[in-house]
């Protein structure tokens, strides 16, 4: 009898919130304390911060001998891109007043000249070129967008100011027609100057939004992501003038969707356990991605993953962390490596008894894009991964996080999370 | 000879960037200095201070005699919603204990029930409501829904807590079958308590963002948003934890569009002309258009719009400004009033000499749509808009904001909004 007496008490200890029924939720009882929670998160961050620092130089191209079999793209500054481009322009005006007319080689971006590197762990472009020579009846529009394109960005360069791809579009639209031609056209320049699409001052709309431990300057202005409320602070789209980044936090939480990052933000997750939460709201950006790898590389801080247990969630993940196949030349600049899978994964379904009426049947291109993710290298090279995704195709089962609310509103915060983060329930 | 070098002189100290095309740019050459253009600016504003304060209390559907016929929702406190909920499950137990049943007089939100009320330049709801009784087949799983919505809403009263709508629909899946069930409750439970949506707790993904001369408090955090860096800061989902607005801005400029946003954000327009700069980034969210009129409320600001010259800009114009259907039961909280129609207009294209290319055919689509507007009473109240709106029909082109940067990338806020603040170009 005292025995229970005692054993409520201790549940009513560690009850967080005012309200009753509480502690009736499914895990909380084997909850530690937060400082034990904290002492796992250390060790995490240690283990992070050692691996960075013994690794020091992350793999390249060169050291895997591959740099005369693919081709990268380097971060450079805009005097350099502005430089790169009067060089070519040079070469250009030398050819045709020898009489030789000129053309452009431009790097292949099709898939069949994509590699993935395991030891790089993200894909990148292979070797092969093209010449775009002005004089010829198939290439003489792309080479004069091309040529177009190059003066733009030098523009660009020197009033040292960003633009969308939409404004470059409606500079010459006699001459693109359409958008998805200068859009393309433009990622063949970043290829051919050999510098990264950020380089160039062309920017997409920005998405993703940042909360937490993390001070950064955003055009010189100095940010504290603590002192943002609940709506947090937007992400810059332009890198370049992101800096100073200095933080507390023992990890940042990369969240998938605005309605998780919203419950953490208002619960103020980010105090109880110093992290750094963000989303791109869906679909990664490429302002989120670079942003995220400013954050990893910068502050050496482990990155965990919140995803929906869905093809799609991996699919996300496989985004941030290797990259996207219409990038690849520039995959060393936006991709984060090393993100740990925290989750919803497919294996929560049932250890956290998410009841059957939260979880939602796949759908045959659900499970059509699952299969194909198993073939996928990234995946393979991950066993926790491999077995989490065949479950998935298994069970036939998805769920979005927002399951998680059929535990209560804050079960994401006050339980599961902490829960994951207790038993380092990461792959 | 003199005069011709003095006038180069002049051109050159008008100049405000190093790139030697600007003086090029059409129109350039009429502007006045800025100080010139802060005092038309100066003007408008003590215009809009002047009618506000004269007008001092905005009519109200009970000073146009239409209380009786018309219904609308008032801003509640979170502990007058806990109470109002609590009164209303009160009756219905006292309902159930006398053997009566019970079930819930739901106001009805049809289009049929709404009305556009010149006199507030907003749709209001009519004061039809239809019972919606526990004991009957066709009503039985609407009348638990609405009860269920009840308990949830009671809750988040009690926790002081915001989710968002997927949250709610996932506490009870089984109930709520689909989303669109659960939704649709929860509009008909704000108007049945007489609150807001938001009062509810519930909120929407947050997509606006704002930057420029305004200082304001997010849950307790005093945001400077001159100091927000290009990406601005993200407009929080959750209104009423908003206060606190101070600004030296002489008015608002609504953009609907990202790319305008940046261009403007970069070039720190807010400091040239004191503004303050908003977007929601296309189709206006409930957070971006309830942060807006707390703004003009609060501040007193004159509001232009920058939109799209196409029928979609003049909407979305219309829903800051009179409100969505949808949502007319609150229409007097979400709603804007008298913003000025200041571009691009359908009249600016040959104004402004934007060349054929940049401008678009519209499809069918577009005149059925732009047809249609001409037909709403808040199109129809302003001539001004309704001749803009006729060209454009007529004419059967549009064009984005996007297309002045034909004219360099700058133009729109070196040439383009100084020129239309100086000529008070607005409708």
């Amino acid at each position: 009898m005292a025995d229970k007496k005692q054993k409520q008490k201790q549940k009513q200890k560690r009850r967080r919130s005012d309200s009753d029924d509480e502690s009736e939720l499914p895990f909380k009882s084997i909850l530690k304390p937060d400082p034990a929670i904290l002492e796992t998160l250390k060790k995490l961050l240690l283990a992070t911060t050692t691996a960075s620092s013994s690794a020091s130089k992350p793999l390249t191209l060169s050291d895997l001998n591959l740099s005369a079999s693919c081709r990268e793209v380097a971060d450079l500054s805009l005097s350099s891109v502005q430089s790169t481009i009067e060089t070519l322009i040079l070469q250009v005006t030398h050819s045709i007043l020898s009489g030789n007319g000129f053309g452009f080689q431009v790097p292949s971006r099709s898939s069949s000249n994509q590699l993935y590197v395991p030891e790089l762990d993200r894909i990148v472009l292979k070797d092969k070129a093209t010449l775009r020579p002005f004089a010829h009846m198939s290439s003489v529009r792309k080479t004069t967008i091309t040529t177009k394109i190059l003066a733009l960005i030098h523009q660009l360069c020197l009033k040292s100011i960003h633009v969308t791809k939409r404004d470059l579009f409606y500079t010459d639209v006699k001459l693109f027609q359409d958008q998805t031609q200068s859009d393309a056209v433009l990622d063949d320049v970043a290829c051919m100057l050999g510098c990264t699409r950020s380089n160039l001052n062309v920017i997409a709309s920005e998405k993703g939004v940042v909360v937490g431990r993390l001070i950064f300057s955003d055009n010189g202005d100095m940010i504290d992501c603590t002192k943002m409320g609940m709506g947090g602070k937007a992400i810059p789209p332009n890198i370049d003038r992101v800096g100073d980044m200095t933080s507390d936090a023992l990890f940042i939480l990369l969240v998938e969707k605005d309605a998780a990052y919203i419950r953490l933000a208002e619960d103020r997750f980010y105090n109880r356990f110093p992290c750094i939460i963000v989303t791109a709201k869906g679909q990664p950006d490429v302002a989120t991605r670079l942003f995220l790898r400013k954050m990893k590389m910068e502050l050496k801080l482990p990155v965990l993953a919140l995803v929906d247990s869905d093809p799609y969630g991996l699919k996300i993940l496989s985004v941030y962390g290797c990259g996207s196949k219409n990038m690849s030349y520039d995959s060393a600049n936006l991709t984060t490596p090393d993100i740990k899978w925290l989750g919803i994964r497919p294996s929560d379904l049932d250890k956290y008894n998410i009841p059957e009426q939260c979880r939602l049947p796949m759908t045959e291109q659900d499970i059509k894009t699952g299969k194909d993710l198993l073939e996928e290298d990234f995946v393979k090279k991950n066993p926790g991964w491999v077995e989490e995704l065949n479950l998935m195709v298994k069970t036939k089962q998805k769920a979005e996080i927002q399951a998680l609310s059929t535990f209560g509103f804050q079960y994401l915060s006050e339980v599961y999370l902490p829960l994951k983060l207790q038993q380092k329930d990461w792959l």
